[in-house]
């Protein structure tokens, strides 16, 4: 799958334990994460439906519509991950159209992964 | 729902009749197709799952990660779609930074519904 890279040396790493959670299912929310070392779990109704590891994104649905989140996520390892708001995301899809075009790519992944579970 | 009226004035606009098939699922494909006028309907599986309406995008998956059609898409009346080839959206999403958002809208509103439905 896509690796995103461009955040490793973000000024804002943060730092998550396993089993800290980065945000959860119906927050508000106006953050993606990028991960830069480590493992997340992503659940939905209580079960775990994905793993997020290094060079992957999280979050970017509320980021882009701002709904709520509809997922809850929760460090699996000790874990880095960069934080993005949506003026960043912005100025990041303007000036680096790779940028778009990996996150469009994690999505159609998600979005496979979802219609197949669907079958 | 978001729209993107960018292509109504696109030189290559093609018109297709009610059940025509735009494309099918398991093809390979390497265009998608934004609505100018008219509904389109998108199956999968035999049963129609979602209707494509003026302003929106359709088969953009296989363009952004070059796998096969997960879906079929028929025209439900008389409609206009505007083809736009990897290049033509490549040139789009580094142009027109609104465009490349807007995709991500329709993604994560897709996204959101096929979540729904796995509840």
């Amino acid at each position: 799958m896509t690796a995103i890279n461009i955040f490793r040396n973000a000024p804002d790493l943060r730092t998550v334990a396993p089993g800290e959670v980065l945000f959860s299912e119906g927050d508000t929310g106006d953050v993606m994460y990028a991960v830069v070392e480590g493992t997340l779990h992503l659940s939905a109704n209580g079960r775990v439906v994905d793993e997020i590891g290094e060079g992957q994104i999280v979050g970017e649905m509320a980021l882009i519509d701002q709904s709520p989140r509809s997922a809850t996520v929760i460090a699996a390892t000790d874990a880095v991950v960069a934080p993005v708001d949506r003026k960043r995301f912005v100025y990041l899809v303007q000036e680096h159209p790779t940028f778009a075009l990996q996150v469009m790519e994690l999505m159609a992944a998600r979005l496979r992964k979802a219609n197949a579970a669907l079958d």
